[in-house]
This record gives structure tokens, C-alpha cells and sequence, in this order.
């Protein structure tokens, strides 16, 4: 069996911090994992921000209700989905994937949940395992799966490395001049070949 | 994280051989892993029977792509897959899944998968491991995801073992006379109930 791995922010879905940052003109909330490789740390920073400027989680939930999908991530996932078992291994939460899932049918997502206290404020983020990419990808090599894996950042190199195939898809530079052995997608046509490829 | 494996047949639609014994005519294509547990013996008994009946894995596609999902399943699924992640662990072939899981939104699926000969015949399966379902849930809960299977077979019972919470949905006679600490599920909104209080 055949298993195609993907990140979600910046392959499927516009990161959601950068558009909440957007939608709330705080410009701070745009820092994510391609600036701050730890994760945790940058989670407390945005935490800490969100309560000074009084924003509850159903806040940010109703801002990321208004985001879309990438331009042709539906189609593309779709296209893969008819090739491949799909998986999306995300460091995003639960509670705020969800509503984007749904503009996407639902695929299969492992990732990350929240604690929220009995104001409605971001507590806590309960991480469902630390590395936890790799060790999914890890996981569906361990019940005889070939693994196909691509994503963007810091964090998803790990799960790029573990798998059968790993590339990256629109990576900043900075990812791109450090890891020179890994090829490069930047537009769903041709990644999609690449994972035809894979499939064979 | 919450996962909800599945059975596919049975569960989310009908008995892919019993419908391929109807169309065909050929009655002993009726037997499935209720009346045979062995499954590796199953389809070796198929197989035999294809070849001496001349039906080669594309005429059994031709007949598989005219079934469609059970009534009220793809409304079940896209209920459930708003209330938690769900995986389809089944036993059957990625060659016989696909047109049916086209017709369900193309849930993430764990299964089989077959070898066929020059002439188009079905030569070989090949299992992904042994025991497979419940490697499956086990590789699931190393993840930290609490885990909720459900099928309706003998191949289903050691992934409901396996699981935080198993129950059976629509298992015939023997096996619920078998195994009288396991919750039974006739219909999808009692079953959907069930899984809402799981998931919390």
C-alpha cells in the first residue's frame, strides 16, 4: 500500500496564524515554524499575545472559519486520493483544523490538540507526541506501507527524511539552500507527477 | 486524538463476493470470512473458482464498480469523519476498494492487495502483515490516539480487542453468541450514538 504523507499549512491550506494575524492586523501573530523551528516556544508566544489583546479561541476559530484551502489544493487532493491512501501529518490542533478539513472532505489528519480554560482562552497545547510527524510516518512503514512525505518547513523535515520518498513543496529559502539533496515543488501539477512516480 | 477504524464490508458496504457470486451466478463465491475465518484459505478458494470460470480481476472490477455503498453509510461516514479521524481497516484488495471508495469521498483506507498474471487472472494476494488490523490499532495508540473499531466479522474481533473502545456492528449469529461482552449496532444512528460517546 501506498501512502502519501502531507503537511498542511502552506501545502494545503495558507498558514492560519499568518491569516489570523491578517484578520486581526496583530502583526506579531505572523512569526511561524519557518521563523521559530520550536514549536512550543512559539505556541507560548502566540498564547501569551493572544490573551493581552483579549482574544478568546472561538475568536480565532471564527477567523480561520473564513479562510479557504490553497488555489487547486481541493483538486489536487483529490487527484492524489484517487492514487494513494493520503495522511495529513500536521503540528496545527484539532480545534482548529476542523473547519478547513471539511472544505477539503475530511481527510485523514494526525495532529496536535489545545486546553482552553473557563474564560475560553488558549491554556495549554497537549502535543500528541514529541517528533510526532516522523513517528506517524515511522508507524505506516512499521505495517508494511510505502510512505510518500512532503511538506515546507523545519518540521517537517524529520518526516521527510523517514520516509520512502520525501521532497519538499514550497519551502522558503532558507530550507531549500540547507537541504540542496531534496527536490523542490512549487506548483501542484508537477507535484502531483512526482507522486505518480512514486506510486509507479 | 480520537480514530475510528472501521470494517469496510459489511460495515460501509455490501459483501464484495457475495456481490460478485449474484452476478455471476456462481453460488460458492458466497462464502466469506463469516463461514471461513481463515482468509489466506478464503481466497485461494476464490481464485480457483475465477480461473476455472474464466473471470479475470478486470470482470470482477466490472462487477464491483456496479455496487454501490450500503443505504444511509456515506451519510454515516461524513458524520463521523465531523466527530473524529476514521480509517477503514479491511481485508479486502486496493484493486476491489477503489471504485467503492471513490463513491464514500475516498476515506484513508489500510488493506490488501493482489498479484495477477500475464493473462489478467488474479495469481497471488498479498496480505500487508499478518494480523494487520490490529497491527493497525496498535500502531495508532503508539501514536497517542485513543482508538474505536468496529466490523462485523471474525477478522474484525482482534482489532476491537485491540481498541480503547470495540463494538460489533451487524455480525451474524455466531459471533455474537461467541463473544456476549461485546456491544452489538444494528443501524447507524445507534452506532453514531455510540461513537459520539466516545469521541466525548
Amino acid at each position: 500500500m501506498n501512502i502519501v504523507s502531507l503537511d498542511f499549512e502552506g501545502v494545503l491550506i495558507p498558514e492560519i496564524w499568518v491569516g489570523v494575524a491578517r484578520k486581526t492586523g496583530i502583526e506579531e501573530l505572523k512569526r511561524t515554524t519557518r521563523d521559530e523551528p520550536d514549536y512550543r516556544k512559539l505556541m507560548e508566544f502566540r498564547m501569551d499575545i493572544l490573551r493581552r489583546n483579549n482574544l478568546r479561541l472561538s475568536d480565532i476559530q471564527d477567523v480561520i472559519s473564513t479562510l479557504s484551502p490553497l488555489e487547486g489544493a481541493a483538486d489536487f487532493l483529490y487527484e492524489v486520493e484517487s492514487l494513494a491512501e493520503v495522511v495529513i501529518l500536521s503540528d496545527t490542533f484539532v480545534e482548529f483544523a476542523r473547519p478547513l478539513l471539511e472544505k477539503l472532505g475530511y481527510p485523514f489528519m494526525l495532529c496536535n490538540s489545545l486546553i482552553v480554560d473557563d474564560d475560553g482562552f488558549i491554556k495549554d497545547i497537549v502535543m500528541r507526541q514529541e517528533d510526532g510527524k516522523r513517528k506517524a510516518v515511522e508507524a505506516f512503514r512499521s505495517l508494511n506501507c510505502r510512505v510518500f512525505s512532503s511538506g515546507d518547513s523545519y518540521n517537517d523535515l524529520s518526516m521527510i527524511d523517514a520516509a520512502d520518498v520525501g521532497v519538499l513543496f514550497r519551502p522558503p529559502e532558507n530550507i531549500v539552500k540547507e537541504r540542496p539533496d531534496l527536490k523542490v515543488f512549487v506548483d501542484y501539477p508537477s507535484f502531483l507527477e512526482e507522486i505518480r512516480r512514486f506510486v509507479g
